[in-house]
């Protein structure tokens, strides 16, 4: 069986809402499987020197514009976030958390949170209402997922992911892995698609 | 007449060599004359705080691969520089001699630089070099232009272009306006086109 194609992302990024189930419907379409990886862009970016588009002097306008018009054109949800870019680290550790405890629900509760915080304006940063949405995926108590979440374990794991992305060279989120090749960006699903159909160029 | 659509753009900028002839090529699909709007980024970068792609840590090694598979794709010869960036003033400037003396041919000015240096992996950061492409087309002597297009009004132009593009919010190459519109990146060539037949969403 071929190796998932992998879709690293950060849950601070709208240009992630609206390009993760793009990616899932791409994959299935391709018939192939997706390893969801959620990852601090803040870890990288204190070696890349980047910082979060929103933070950007000039950028930021045009951002804000660019996510709600690609938005609005493909028809999704959006409530920008009024204190952008959020801390990301308690919704990954609530993805993998549920790695480790229901990974068949992983993919369902990375588009959940994103979806929560992006489409629907929820506040993701804390445990408790992360795990509120994880919980009603999961069928397991919102109490646990919220405590174990937060555990060493979980901690460590989602460091250890971040590193990996890093040393892998991702540096943004979107960032797509296909057969060991390197997209960057929303912008390149219809590469992602084409080189999956062909094998590349 | 509706205004012309605009494209903002940097010479040492490979995704405006990949962008710059599907730009005009989508402008004249729809009916619009496109204003070129070579600028120089560096400027931009001490305001914003960008650097350009291939300086920048982790994310070199992915421009160069990004642009080269890009370029397979889209079929366009590419000869990635030796130095890059390269210092884009001189073809810039020759870009502005031929608005001021020979408007008509400041397009096929601009795509011929963009192509040979790009294209061709020719080095365009002299005056000389630049003249001798532009004398091609404009069909004056290229010591002539070589000297005029480093004159203090064609610098004084330049500058002043490149200010405006900054006060307009330009921050990147290629970077769109269409009916005030902002868009970035090459990879917003289809919003582009779809805002022109739409008039917008």
């Amino acid at each position: 069986m071929s190796e998932p194609i992998e879709f690293w992302f950060d849950f601070a990024s709208g240009y992630a809402y609206l390009s993760a189930e793009r990616f899932a419907a791409l994959a299935a379409r391709c018939g192939r499987r997706v390893l969801w990886r959620p990852y601090l862009l803040g870890a990288v970016f204190k070696i890349s020197g980047g910082r979060p588009a929103t933070e950007a002097p000039i950028k930021a306008a045009y951002y804000h514009r660019d996510i709600a018009r690609s938005a609005r054109l493909l028809g999704l949800p959006l409530r920008f976030p009024a204190t952008a870019p959020i801390n990301p680290v308690r919704a990954a550790r609530t993805a993998y958390w549920c790695e480790a405890h229901a990974p068949e629900h992983m993919a369902a509760v990375c588009h959940a949170l994103l979806q929560a915080h992006w489409g629907q304006g929820r506040d993701i940063t804390t445990a408790e209402v992360c795990a509120e949405i994880a919980a009603e995926i999961c069928g397991q108590p919102a109490a646990y997922i919220a405590a174990d979440s937060q555990s060493p374990g979980i901690k460590d794991r989602l460091r250890a992911v971040t590193d990996e992305g890093m040393a892998k060279g991702a540096f943004g989120s979107p960032f797509m892995f296909v057969d060991g090749e390197p997209f960057w960006g929303g912008d390149r699903l219809e590469q992602v698609e084409r080189w999956l159909q062909t094998g590349g160029w």
